[in-house]
């Protein structure tokens, strides 16, 4: 089973309007409400690809009892929260029906105290210990009140463990992240050079890889995905340019790299089915999730290209 | 005491963003919550001026919960809301820290099962029974499932108990609403000229009355009200064009109409309130609140201008 750590859990709603007018009023045609976070959104994709997951992070208030309510609904995920005070954040996405992409608004998270903190370093343990998490996925950023060096440390815990880490977060996080050495991290090209300094995304994936990361999956947006490696490097793109929703692509990219992980495939296949994912979620009418008909034909088509260029010295 | 029906409340989220770009994603900075529906932010702005009010209507789900909680802590305000097996539904406004007016959405609400409209009527007639209701304001649209003649059904139960009604709706429960013979009603421009077929606001309140309205307050946005009634017409602005948030302008005014008639006022002094507490709430931060001491400074400044115009044969 793959563990998901979601430290800053959302309850998500999606809501479809006729036509966006900003400074005006819109009666919203449609609400779709889902458990939210990255992290969960990785387990979602992943209970779609077959593999179970176990989420844990933080849940609380009335918003965190409709998360949870949510999630007992869905199969091959078990709930593994730990509860805190605040409450669980919002966040809405508004889906503009006569086109153009999505319009989002992030609630900021609950403040995590320091005995919810252990509570969770407490559950996080305890999990790791039970000797059947084949992998675990850092994802997403930190509610206030968690250590900006959290991921580290819980990508330490996982290695000390015998268990890889995939972490994909940005900023301060992701910089102190590095330093464990975490086997896979997936940052975009802009937060890749946040912490880089380079925009170029071959250098940059590279600089990342110095700061610690074994490999690093660079997400190009619609051009697809870079994979720089110990092995080598690839990359790949979907087969045509697809319109739609993007919120959630880079975390059905995520729950494609951890499957090919778990199930040992080459790193050509695991990219290819990252693109595959991304891609069938950015077509998919409700952000997060992904068509598995789009996905199965869009597998068939990426090409992924081995870059014969050796790293800069 | 007045009794207050929002057969459509609703958890009313009011987000502060530092910069509103559309097909963006923005970081929410501060979030704050309220009971909302037109007629608990009426209660509210009673609350505020000393009028003890009993709200009722629908509330269910988490979110119905949620309400509740937040409605339980604020004063002289009895909850006599009937439970629904749908969630209340939530609204969310957008303030642009930048300027300009907010982006609203408004989820569709919850369906009212037959059972549950009963359970409503039921409670309606106890309260109304109870011997001390001064008034009733009938706020807002209908949910789906309440039959669209409500507020003609309700307007009637209350002058039957000897209870004057302020009914502040649109649309066809408006149009239904009036020949119920409510004793004021209190639609804006755009809704007046929706059942009248007039835009020029006093030929579209007299046609109002006609329809059977005793008197009409038109609010006329930042221009003030226009106050049409069997003793005189009357037309009075803020003292000078202010620049804020309008959502819950026009339940003040409702509130300020209401605790006039139930203090006996003058017909002047009710408009003059309902026009000071309007402009005072377009200048609060928080969408349906007011600042009193805004309200103070208005009051005194508010000109009422009464109107020879006889009414047209």
């Amino acid at each position: 089973m793959i563990l998901s750590v979601t430290l800053n859990t959302a309850l998500d709603l999606t809501y479809r309007v006729p036509r966006f007018h900003v400074h005006d009023s819109h009666q919203v045609r449609e609400v779709v409400q889902r458990p939210g976070g990255k992290g969960l959104n990785v387990a979602r994709v992943l209970a779609a690809l077959g593999h179970a997951s176990v989420v844990t992070g933080f849940a609380g208030g009335l918003t965190g009892s409709e998360l949870r309510e949510l999630l007992a609904g869905e199969r091959n995920i078990t709930d593994e929260l730990v509860p805190t005070a605040g409450s669980t954040r919002r966040t809405v996405g508004v889906v503009d029906e006569s086109g153009g992409s999505s319009t989002q608004f992030n609630e900021p998270g609950p403040h995590i105290s320091p005995d919810e903190w252990s509570a969770f370093q407490e559950r996080y343990a305890r999990l790791l210990g039970n000797g059947r998490v084949e992998a675990v996925a850092l994802c997403g950023s930190l509610p206030p009140g968690v250590p900006v060096g959290a991921y580290a440390q819980l990508t330490r815990e996982a290695h000390a463990a015998g268990v890889p880490v995939v972490l994909d977060t940005s900023g301060e996080p992701l910089r102190r992240g590095l330093a464990a050495r975490p086997d896979l991290v997936k940052p975009n090209a802009v937060e890749l050079a946040g912490i880089t300094g380079t925009t170029e995304p071959l250098r940059a994936a590279r600089a990342a890889q110095r700061r610690g990361a074994h490999s690093v999956a660079a997400s190009l947006g619609p051009e697809g995905m870079l994979l720089v490696t110990p092995d080598g490097t690839w990359q790949a793109g979907p087969p045509r340019s697809l319109a739609g929703n993007p919120t959630g692509a880079g975390d059905s990219a995520v729950a494609g790299l951890l499957s090919g992980m778990v199930e040992g495939l080459p790193w050509p296949e695991r990219l290819a089915r990252a693109v595959a994912l991304s891609a069938a979620t950015v077509r998919a009418p409700t952000a997060g999730e992904f068509d598995e008909q789009v996905h199965a034909d869009l597998l068939s088509q990426v090409t992924v290209e081995e870059s014969s260029e050796a790293a800069p010295g």
